[in-house]
């Protein structure tokens, strides 16, 4: 009831009707109550007869695509429910290895590098203001020749963003609302959201729950986590992941071809999310422009985030390269620019510092030292659900551990989990229908919660 | 011509027709040539005959939206004229009285804050990962509490983001294509232009220079700066900025609170932007909460750059109040939050690190002092200019001051003050119409580039 509550507060200093204030006392327990974290009542408090007279409503129409929205963006309802069973079991020790949050410190190569960028902007020499709205020129070189050497990749294709996820939106926003899209399914909720959000597609349908005008092209166990591209119709842009989140499986190069093959065959545009290339062991292609022609039909987005643990620094970047073309021949990237130019305004000068040092030979030895350590965090898990008799995927070419329950509700599983192990997973359904039946296990952790966290596990399927 | 060239490098080891082949050193020597900077030669290439064949094209249509934004965004063309300036004349010291970009050291109680977040993330218990995507409770908390105490705004109304110019595209997400809008003339040109690209608007009318189905809210001399809202008709979403940029005027208590009224009469939504409140030195309200009501039908956007010279470090924040509701009744703050959460990961933890320290009492202090002096630096470039007969506008509640040429057109006057004096100033028509006949001169910049700028317009106005 906070709506009601605030509303007889600010109309308590205003000039209008008084009649609020005889109600001021009403609810002042709820005077605590946030939005929006704990708003789920708040619509129901404005249908209830006595808000209908107490809150001002403007004249403003909700954002229909907004209102297509299923329940809250997938992370934060997993905090959510993680937190509740905290409050339930306040003693308990619980481990998360839910959303993908890196946990081991950063390399002191590098957030000394940060630590001097900081220190250097209260000095006239060192001070900065706006940079490039795409990135200093020095690290988008350096992305340009560690991550596309031979690629044809260069400095200018390269736009430095605040991360993958930010990106992800803001192509959204590039391509419009009367674009078609193709997902993985499942896949990270962000492009399905995000196309939502930009009026892309349909409404949700229960029944399947899947948006309409959205193509979930299925990954599973059946194709290898690779879509049978021959039953999936054309659409103008395709977002692909690899190694994908959340199955951790990683598409081949051949796969690749095949799949660069088909959009250029459909002329669709590939986002291509290698968010977790670093993680690869096995020899799949790192970047989708390994892929001959890839530059003609592809964009690909990355991020530090999981590379140095900049999940809180925030640093990314993507490629749109200058020879991908709309249908009028217009350069992609020169409206991407446009719109980087005008909804953002560059990533945050530390980060871009801390994102050079990473760049580094020291800082790229040193990022992989820490990569390398939630490898092996991989390896214990898999071992550990491999050992109980499950069926296991990914693991090898990503932090993130697919695990097979079949005939099981993701939620199910994952509140089974969390009331008896105190250990918080990711439903697999929460990536879209393909991942129902299954659970994503996390690497990201200390060594200790891993190994406590599998032990835990052990005992409730042993 | 490269991206005729690259298109051979792509194609050149890919599978398909080797006929590019035979034109591999066609036009190497143009491989160099770098999008999107200087690709406005681009279009012109792909429309050749030649190159109708060298370049593959994808069959997605570009976004109509973009195709209606008109030239560039303002600061970088600027910028684009400020290097090709400096490229004719290698030897002149140039000064940037343009894009308000700060120029002076951060103070170090708040570089050190956050060089001290730096390394802790080298450190176990200093180590964090994705924080809350609306902001650290603590910054959340301190905002409130500095800047809109007994307001009746809370931290939970507070969003932190990495700055006012990317929030006013994350509420333009939020609101969706659907909405009409009005915003001042002249304006701060991100207002129209995400507009533009959201699809609210129509196609630009170059007879007027105006985006049809956005209302242009004349703010000149005759009427202080402040719109005739009895003229004005209904628009789902007002951007009012105040202080305002470009024209460096602020709007008074009253003047404000006719603003809200005519908001609640209509049902509008008023995104207030007060990136430079800390600037004012009259009595008006330095928050739009300050107007009773104003919760009802007001967000308010602000940002660290101006205030602590963050501009490169990027920190800002939004206040959506809880009492906000569409049409339907439902909060608007839960649909930005959605926003928040599905296209944005949070500010930069070490940026946070920097906003909590510039509320500390020491950084509040240092941060104060640094506004002084660039309100020093306003009042040097009004005098000149009134010693020098022109009738000047703004400063003494803002950095910027505006600056009447009647009659003239404000790219002339722009080019003959670079011309004569090397002095890159802001050509008001680039914020609209209503700026044409003037220009904007910013006060950010080191005392004695300021104090020699002054010199040199006396020397061309004397």
């Amino acid at each position: 009831m906070s709506l009601i509550h605030h509303n007889h507060l600010s109309t308590s200093i205003s000039s209008s009707s008084s009649t609020f204030l005889a109600r001021n006392n009403f609810n002042i327990r709820t005077q605590n109550v946030s939005l929006p974290a704990k708003n789920n009542g708040i619509c129901k408090c404005v249908a209830a007869p006595l808000s209908e007279k107490a809150a001002y409503k403007t004249k403003v129409s909700r954002n229909e695509n907004m209102a297509k929205l299923q329940a809250g963006y997938l992370f934060p309802e997993v905090a959510r429910r993680k937190a509740a069973h905290m409050l339930k079991y306040p003693d308990a020790q619980v481990i998360s290895l839910g959303i993908g949050d890196t946990t081991e410190p950063i390399p002191e190569v590098i957030t000394s590098a940060m630590a001097k960028r900081s220190y250097a902007l209260s000095t006239i020499e060192g001070y900065s203001g706006y940079g490039a709205e795409q990135g200093e020129k020095q690290l988008r070189a350096a992305i340009a020749s560690t991550f596309y050497s031979n690629l044809g990749i260069e400095e200018a294709d390269i736009f430095v963003s605040d991360g993958a996820k930010c990106d992800i939106s803001r192509l959204q926003v590039l391509f419009g609302s009367s674009v078609t899209m193709a997902v993985q399914d499942p896949s990270y909720p962000a492009y399905v959201d995000s196309s939502v959000i930009m009026g892309q597609t349909g409404q949700f349908q229960k029944d399947v729950e899947k948006y309409g005008k959205i193509e979930y092209m299925k990954c599973n166990p059946e194709n290898g986590f690779f879509p049978d591209l021959s039953t999936v119709p054309r659409t103008d842009v395709i977002f692909f992941c690899s190694p994908n989140n959340p199955t951790g499986s990683a598409a081949s190069r051949e796969q690749l071809t095949r799949l660069v093959q088909f959009a250029k065959e459909n002329g669709s545009i590939i986002v291509y999310d290698s968010a977790y290339a670093i993680y690869m062991s096995d020899d799949n292609p790192r970047s989708i422009f390994e892929i001959p022609g890839a530059k003609e039909v592809a964009i690909e987005t990355s991020s530090f985030s999981k590379y140095a643990g900049f999940t809180g620094v925030r640093l990314g970047w993507t490629v749109v390269p200058k020879e991908l073309l709309f249908s009028d021949g217009f350069p992609v990237a020169k409206d991407f620019n446009r719109i980087v130019c005008t909804c953002f305004n560059g990533a945050s000068n530390i980060a871009q510092a801390g994102g050079l040092a990473c760049l580094s030979p020291e800082g790229f030895k040193a990022m992989h030292e820490v990569v390398a350590f939630y490898r092996e965090n991989t390896s214990i898990i898999m071992e550990t659900f491999n050992s109980l008799g499950f069926n296991v995927y990914g693991g090898t070419n990503a932090p993130y551990v697919w695990i097979h329950f079949p005939g099981q509700s993701s939620w199910d599983v994952f509140s089974e989990i969390l009331e008896k192990t105190h250990v918080v997973t990711t439903p697999g359904s929460g990536f879209g229908p393909g991942g129902e039946g299954f659970i994503r296990v996390s690497a990201f952790g200390h060594r200790a919660n891993v190994l406590e966290a599998c032990r835990r596990f052990k005992e409730l399927y042993k």
